[in-house]
């Protein structure tokens, strides 16, 4: 039978005792940032358990790790404080443990309506990364900006490619994007537009957060890459289309991605993941050595970070690793507008509207979720709105 | 007559009271760094020169910005505060002042031989970017890499190019640079090459420091772009072309670049560079309006800037913003190996021996100088020695 919690969670919820992702909330009493993970309806608030003395295993006790306004000291210190935290917060609200479950005083502090919270980043995020995982994203970029011929760059087949993002714009959920202005392709010699972007578009990913970094000049084992892996979030990458068409040779994409890139508030574990863990689609060719897990799981994540480190750059605790948009072959499973319009030339219907790209006041909901036996792993939901520019 | 200091400077010294750069700073007694400038063979320790509460200016006053760690809480406070910091800082160094050149135990004290400290990155940098502002080394990679026949792509010439580059990976002059691993072009469809890089280069480049941020979704006048910027550094990107090659298309320079940058310790300030100002090469066709500066100088600093901030990107203290490699049009002025050896077709003597690309143990030294009337405004040096792949 399912572990089961003495809070109510509804069978739909995302957040069952199964899950337990961490996140950082205020609330109209706070003024710094406080750790907490989702249990249904509540945050529970990992700085009054901590006070109460209740992480009582060894890496964790007298740990000031979650009296921290982010997760960046818990992630450095790795999977086994992180295993030590999950046992104790699944017995903490387990259905037969008194400790928190029978003194009301501590409930009363420690479980926080999620409806009375603002959820803020938890982490501080040192460098983020962002990956181009998808063959079918990739294929159809390539088709739109490239031509039919040869879509697909040939080192695609070879290695992970990524660039680097802006971290300073990554934002949570809820946050409003700003319609970015820049340029856009001329035609021919003439000068280019220059103005609100007119293809503003999102892009639907998975982000990971890493744990425990590198020392700059190491190396990252690629059977050793899970344990750098704290967790999973949904991603939306908001793209500028026009700005990064016109900009992007021969350095990548730059002011086209930097006005904005959104993460869902709750890092879902790789701990709660684990019973959803599948085998990876095979490769073709095969990897090189550097690149060849001995057991394949977990989304390719394992992969990516191992690929990211072998030329020694350091990850740093709370680096964030875009998959990249996450498309798959069907018309229905593309990720972003510009494959699902065809970069505008056939307009999307949705709920009696049309769309070629996102307009002012458009608000962008992403949601994943696992399916369990009983429960789900959810990643909560993962919003954005589009306002004009400012100034 | 030229502002003189009561300490005995050399005349080939970069560091005269004219230049005042800023740096943090290590030494055998001390654990965290401090902040200081450069006086001849002396740091000035700012800490002791704040606890002596000789910063008595309107916004410096009661402040603790100077016994920071790092430069970041200075740099936000912006222009008004830098100025003041200088003022106060020539008036207690200079010749005539008694204040500090009297007071023998404060000098004991806040005066402390180069030779003795250890220098280390004087700010926190949140993101780094690097743009591509030389057209000679435009016009010589777009050559190598893609074919004479328009080496440069059209839109270099209507707006600043740049990539965002790996935070993490910047170090300080002196650090030895760990030769990186990763794959190589491959001939046809072979397996490509695995192993320690094979084309290791230096690039030749200025870092500029950001002062105060913007907000995300707001942008920087081009015409208020030099009070985000609070100064110079040297710089060396460090490159590995066989790896850069064959990952960067179509997301840019990812771990071709991200085992290392290293910048100069020293942050020598605009205000230092003020008698050194001049007119920017023209620019054919003109920019676009966001991109017009009304009064152009400083070395194309304002341009970037604005543009980096055009689509709402946030800027924060102590971001890095660096030039791309220097290049001129003469055979002696390219900035790196790349266009000296033209990807390894030709060596280049130096020394009595040859190069094509960097061999391990090889040290490369930058330094820089402005000349002035009877005193220098210098850079000192950015150094860092190749040294082999480790684990």
């Amino acid at each position: 039978m399912a572990l089961k919690s003495f809070i109510h969670v509804h069978p739909d919820s995302h957040f069952p005792i199964q899950n337990l992702p961490y996140g950082a909330f205020k609330t109209h009493s706070t003024t710094l940032p406080r750790l907490g993970v989702a249990i249904g309806d509540y945050v529970l608030d990992l700085s009054e358990i901590a006070k109460s003395c209740l992480f009582n295993s060894p890496l964790l006790a007298g740990s000031d790790c979650f009296l921290q306004p982010t997760l960046n000291k818990f992630l450095a210190m790795g999977r086994p404080a992180w295993k030590e935290a999950r046992d104790t917060l699944q017995k903490l609200l387990s259905s037969t443990e008194p400790a928190l479950r029978d003194n009301m005083e501590l409930r009363q502090k420690a479980l926080v309506p999620m409806s009375e919270v603002e959820m803020v980043l938890p982490m501080e995020i040192g460098d983020y990364t962002d990956f181009f995982s998808s063959m079918h994203h990739a294929k159809n970029c390539g088709t739109i900006f490239v031509g039919p011929k040869n879509p697909i760059a040939p080192n695609w087949f070879r290695l992970p490619i990524a660039y680097h993002g802006r971290a300073s714009s990554v934002v949570i959920s809820g946050t409003d994007i700003i319609r970015p202005r820049g340029q856009g392709h001329p035609t021919g010699n003439s000068t280019p537009y220059f103005g609100p972007s007119l293809k503003l578009d999102f892009e639907l990913e998975m982000g990971t957060v890493v744990g425990p970094g590198n020392e700059l000049g190491k190396t990252i084992d690629v059977n050793e890459a899970a344990d750098h892996i704290f967790g999973v979030v949904l991603m939306n990458d908001w793209s500028a289309r026009d700005i990064q068409a016109w900009e992007y040779v021969p350095l990548g994409p730059f002011l086209g991605k930097s006005f904005g890139t959104t993460i869902s508030p709750w890092i879902v574990t790789l701990d709660a993941l684990q019973p959803f863990a599948c085998d990876a689609p095979k490769q073709d060719p095969p990897p090189l050595p550097y690149l060849a897990e001995k057991t394949s799981k977990n989304y390719d994540i394992a992969l990516e970070l191992a690929h990211h480190t072998i030329n020694g750059c350091n990850l740093r605790p709370g680096d964030l690793l875009g998959t990249g948009t996450i498309s798959g072959p069907e018309p229905d499973s593309l990720g972003c507008l510009l494959e699902l319009t065809w970069n505008g030339q056939k307009a999307l219907s949705l709920n009696g509207t049309t769309r070629k790209f996102l307009e002012d006041g458009d608000e962008v909901i992403f949601t994943g979720c696992c399916k369990g036996d009983g429960y789900n792993v959810g990643f909560g939901t993962c919003t954005g709105k589009v306002v004009p520019p400012r100034d």
